[in-house]
């Protein structure tokens, strides 16, 4: 077997991810969404690379591009090739690519079987949906995403149709009992931890847990110049204090963050006092206990804010999903391939369609420096050399790849 | 001379306001711009009440109604008939229908000749301007008003010729030393403290001094799930900062009022972490030196904020006026007249033509109760009964009123 040159691995995935990006549906910016003709094109693209790394390849239900390699229970190695609006080059394609260039080493004889997936539904930026490639694998794809629209009312189950996929096949597209040994997922970090710890690669601890929640203030409009500040009720005010508290909370806890990003005033004049403010919080973290108590913390002390304000608050959940650890042996064998003393272990603070296969089999990731922790940008970049190390870190995640016992 | 019968003067204010309220440009809310058909309908309407209470009427080059009754130096009574875009029906019109009928009390023969000045241009709701129909009075009327465009592209100076004034003839419209002895305005407060304090009527200490300034604060974007809480630049976190020290220093001064009414967040999506945020302060007070100080100190604390935080700020002055003080001899003239025991003073935190007037002559205001302090809004209310006692008080200070020695 050939030795590593993580070097060469990491001009190669360059050319690769060059060669992808350039599958767009606009001339000036990236943009690969579920089901369209760039999916077919980028589809088609990686089927031809899984060729010529001696993978068979075959497409699922769901577009799902599947590269296997080797007879009997297997390890999978995937990521997504779908995009966000105005995207990046690496989020995704660099999962893929590496999943390739890691297999295609082996020369069509690596220790473990492997199946490489390229997923198409990661981002759900088509769709409401997301995780549905990767759903489908876990034989946990949901009926009514069928009926899901997209801007241009066109159906995801049409889209399917339109795509030359017979939503009929969507059950057989789940792997079976007994056919998955683990799965591994090499991504972009999409944060600036590895970058500010110097650090090339990390090891993924899990997906943490999110709770989105919406808060309406309420307190009444007034001139600014002829209310006094003691008869106000002024929910601009309030909304300033419970952000301050959102920021408070998301400080108190390790591995928690808390974001108020969105913040609408009512009426929004420069004279008038704020009658109204709606705010988004974003709260994440590994530890779900701790991001129940935190969301607690938040309301109870909100609540007070607006009382001593004279003010109503509102508080709407929209979402909520629990953290998703990846396997503790799997991290291990990550770390120990990665090589270096005091590998760095962290949270992902974004979804990834390993959660969704956490549900199959043992599940873990790899996340490679990402500069300035951009992502979701055309300024998103990861360097050849960092891309090098992720893939020689693969190989060797794949020669010490044991099947759970 | 006719006993004062209050609740009569304010059943006939109520049913004057009712009429002119009835003349707008839209059918379905109150909309009055100045040089348009409404002011010209308005400014009819009221020119037939003048000639009804024994003025004689006149325009000057501006469309201020004038109403005049007796020979040689004079107290002006004014107020306005513009209004805002969906306005509430007492302010401003009051003041000039209060004017009409206390004058109109004395049958032609009031104790002081008098001209009742009903001005058009006060809310600057339709040109960039405001305040040019009094500036125009005190001989203050600055030319390049004329240029001004509205939302259509009509500028000031032609939006005068199609209501047949001449530009030409502003300069007459100024009243010659000596031909003044007072300036009174009768006004609904627009503020709730009058209310609160169970009075029907206030004596206006004066206009506050105002300042606005615009403050952008600069941080960076950042994924809300993958940035740990200690490397945000979080452009929100010190806006909220902001807000409240805002409030804080509004707080700190008697009669001192600062609010935030807009504040618009960049991006603004619930995943995203605020990367800037641009934000308004509007700060009053009757005490210039306060209100310097407390900007002073604003931009003191801000820019420590923004330091300790990594964010960067810009604060960008775009308004300032100091406070108008209103004479003090009529306001004790007023209090007299509203006649009860310790008669509320209070500053005016809205501009009003008297702080325009004050340039002329000796000036003062008498505010009258409305509902919860609303104001510039279809639900304004003065109650009958008020307006009445404010007209009855109005009546009193033209029998005590003296010309300044």
């Amino acid at each position: 077997m050939a030795e590593i040159d993580a070097t060469a691995l990491g001009l190669r995935a360059e050319g690769m991810i060059k060669t992808l990006a350039a599958i767009s549906a606009e001339p000036d910016r990236l943009v690969r969404l579920f089901l369209t003709p760039e999916h077919r094109r980028a589809a088609d693209l990686v089927a031809q690379w899984m060729r010529a790394a001696g993978l068979t390849v075959s497409e699922d239900a769901l577009g799902t591009v599947r590269g296997r390699v080797g007879e009997g229970p297997r390890l999978l190695i995937g990521s997504h090739i779908d995009t966000v609006i105005d995207a990046g080059q690496y989020d995704g394609p660099f999962g893929v690519i590496a999943g390739i260039l890691a297999t295609g080493h082996f020369g069509g004889k690596p220790p473990v079987p492997i199946d490489v997936l390229a997923f198409g539904d990661e981002e759900g930026s088509r769709f409401p949906s997301t995780l549905s490639t990767s759903a489908a694998c876990v034989g946990a794809f949901e009926a009514d995403t069928l009926t899901f629209a997209d801007r241009d009312g066109v159906t995801f189950g049409d889209a399917l149709k339109a795509y030359g996929k017979n939503p009929a096949d969507i059950a057989k597209a789940a792997y079976q009992p007994g056919e998955t040994l683990g799965y591994v997922e090499v991504h972009i970090e999409q944060g600036p931890l590895l970058e500010v710890e110097d650090q090339a690669l990390g090891v993924v601890t899990g997906i943490v847990g999110q709770s989105r929640f919406r808060v309406t203030v309420t307190g009444e409009a007034g001139h600014a110049g002829t209310v006094p500040m003691r008869l106000r009720r002024d929910a601009l005010a309030g909304a300033a204090e419970m952000t301050l508290l959102t920021e408070r909370i998301g400080r108190g806890e390790p591995d928690m963050v808390a974001t108020v990003g969105r913040l609408d005033v009512s009426p929004g004049a420069t004279n008038i006092i704020p009658a109204k403010v709606v705010f988004t919080v974003d709260l994440r973290c590994m530890n779900d206990a701790a991001r129940k108590a935190a969301i607690e913390e938040f309301e109870r002390e909100a609540r007070q804010i607006a009382k001593v304000r004279k003010l109503d608050i509102g508080i709407e959940h929209f979402h909520a999903v629990n953290a998703v650890p990846c396997d503790a042996r799997l991290q291990d064998t990550l770390a120990s391939a990665i090589g270096s003393n005091n590998v760095r272990r962290l949270p992902s603070g974004a979804g990834h369609d390993a959660q969704m296969m956490a549900r199959l089999c043992p599940s873990a990731m790899m996340f490679v420096r990402c500069k300035g922790g951009i992502s979701h940008n055309p300024a998103e970049y990861t360097s050849p050399a960092d891309m090098g190390l992720a893939i020689a870190a693969l190989i060797r995640f794949i020669e010490r790849f044991r099947a759970p016992s």
